[in-house]
């Protein structure tokens, strides 16, 4: 299968790329490095350094005699995504490509609206460029499960069967996302929902949770293939950013209450997730949403796992409460689907303590510089500035 | 009162602008003719020309010795839209300044990524400049009924109880918006919702139904006051397209069946509903979502009543059917509320023979140039163009 990894630089765009290639596939992998430019923005380092993609695309080939493929420009840029298109023809396009983090869309007015303007019209252009070059392709979308935000009824994957007045229909799930970022997200499924109306294309959103972890079994096979890891207050995940403050002795910082529950999953889990999804496409016309987690915790729980398993590693793992810089529930409702994907025959990595163990110890020898400032929140969503 | 009336120079915006400023409110009249441009990008002018909108400001001063400020700029440019809120302090800022065509939106890419960028950015600036300057002001922002689609149950205004698996909770509406022109309104209304969440602001989100008619109490004041009325394939609206058709002697064009149905109203409602919205604003914190319509028709129906029109005049109108250029369902259910705004007091214009018969009147009277090719779409859904 021709694969396009769109944003195959990322945390989950380069694991993705190694999956596809070490299992046959053709992977081309495209992306402008606007990620790393954020992080100097932000003044953040992930955990490890992170080599440039093409040492990285040198040195999968070392290890594994396979080819990666590179194309570096920017999805805003159309006519390098209609040369993309017209020129490798993908069967699979993986669309990781887009400004990924809330607090980097909440700092101001330039952050909100680039974060709406990069990926709306990065994924509008993929759009048109498959629309003249490749209708048949099937368009695997990253979303977020931070679309839905907390609704007091159960959340469906992305449609829900609705009876009003005696007549019923199937209608797009509503959403109530929780930050300019997600707000993107939500535009981006709208906009590929009426692609697949009136042009009949094939495509899967994928409204992920939050993804924990490190390796996978790609990233282990040389230190040059390992992924990007960050903990800081910008682009890291709440369960990393528990890891290594349990690593170095910090205290783990919850926000506000902690009640905040939310879908989480494995990286490993993310890479199946896709990989299923690309190898049972939609229909033609059919606008599919998969919801892709395999359990949910609120913060609090999460914390309290990580200080357990700090204790069972000796080490003496606080919790501290900060005030919350969201605007959001901290004590709700929360219930949301997620079975498509293991009907597809998903195998979830659950957060056993064994998992969380085995996590603890990697974070703990790979420790680099651990930049402690980092791990408290500068972005109040009550206070975006200019 | 002061309000502020983004989009001044337009169909609604003027008379809007008019309106206020005759019963003693402060006006401000914001645009960047960018409409205009539209006109000749397209080849198209409205059926009589319309003088500069300065020219129109000082008609008004003499006519009633009152001031509308006029102020030139792009909402896209935050700078001048924070100056905007900064200097003038509004208590109502009504936004009509968007690119208002569904089909201009889907000629190209270009026209899609363009349409989207315009509307979404400039409403993200006019709310972020709230945040910094007038966070207690009202905004009363069009949107579309075209932001629903078509749906097989009751459209509710913005917000529906939904029962499911034995909870409940109030969600937004869900939509199925029917051109990215249409995409960008439901974005916009997704962005407004946030901000009322998070900061607090005070919203009205007018879900427009498709607007008719030419003259208001403020148009007919003098030949300078009159407001621009398009009958061709990219701002015309049906009704007005088929009274000039009828004026003219052309055939009334129907697209596919007719069966569409959509809801109606008024120009002399727009304003009053505008109207009735800033005089009651919506509560701190609120998204209020009003469907701004007063009757609903299929398009079949209305050429008939405007064919019948034409025979009272002594015309031999006729109607003929053209290929839909739209992808969209030509036999539906639809039945959209509309109560909220005859509960605020509006008293409906409604479209009897009587009205319409007037219209066609005026209309014949006013027959500048028409230009018969514009009547034909040129625009196609399923083919947009690079």
């Amino acid at each position: 299968m021709r694969v396009m990894i769109l944003g195959g630089d990322g945390y989950l765009g380069w694991p993705t790329a190694m999956h596809f290639s070490a299992r046959g596939d053709d992977v081309y992998v495209v992306d402008n490095f606007a990620k790393r430019q954020w992080e100097m923005e932000s003044g953040i380092e992930p955990l490890l350094p992170i080599p440039p993609l093409h040492r990285r695309v040198r040195a999968w080939k070392e290890v594994t005699g396979k080819d990666i493929r590179i194309e570096v420009g920017d999805l805003c840029n159309h006519r390098f995504v209609y040369m993309l298109i017209e020129r490798y023809r993908p069967e699979t396009i993986i669309h990781y490509g887009e400004q990924p983090s809330a607090p980097y869309s909440m700092q101001s007015r330039t952050t909100a609206v680039y974060s709406q303007v990069n990926n709306v019209v990065g994924n509008l252009n993929v759009l048109f460029a498959m629309k003249r070059f490749a209708p048949e392709a099937h368009l695997v979308k990253l979303g977020t499960m931070g679309e839905y935000g907390t609704p007091n009824i159960d959340i469906e994957e992305g449609w829900i069967e609705i009876e009003h007045n005696g007549r019923k229909d199937r209608m797009l799930y509503p959403k109530k996302p929780g930050s300019f970022y997600h707000l993107s997200k939500v535009h981006d499924s709208a906009n590929v929902e009426f692609a697949c109306r009136i042009w009949g294309f094939r495509a899967t959103d994928l409204n992920q949770g939050v993804v924990y972890g490190i390796d996978t079994d790609q990233t282990v096979q040389g230190p040059d293939l390992r992924t990007s890891f960050h903990y800081d207050d910008v682009f890291g995940t709440v369960l990393n950013r528990f890891l290594v403050q349990a690593a170095v002795g910090e205290k783990l910082t919850v926000y506000g209450k902690g009640g905040q529950t939310r879908g989480f999953l494995n990286i490993r889990d993310t890479i199946a997730c896709v990989a299923l999804a690309a190898d049972n496409p939609a229909k033609a016309g059919e606008f599919r949403v998969f919801n892709q987690f395999t359990e949910q915790f609120s913060v609090r729980e999460l914390a309290d796992k990580v200080a357990a398993a700090g204790r069972r590693a000796g080490l003496d793992t606080q919790i501290t409460s900060l005030p919350n810089p969201r605007v959001e529930m901290e004590e709700h409702y929360y219930n949301a689907k997620h079975t498509a994907l293991l009907d597809l025959g998903l195998k979830p990595h659950l957060l056993t303590d064994e998992a969380l163990d085995k996590m603890l110890a990697v974070v703990r020898a790979n420790c680099g510089h651990v930049e402690k400032s980092s791990f408290i929140p500068r972005i109040r969503w009550d206070a975006a500035k200019k």
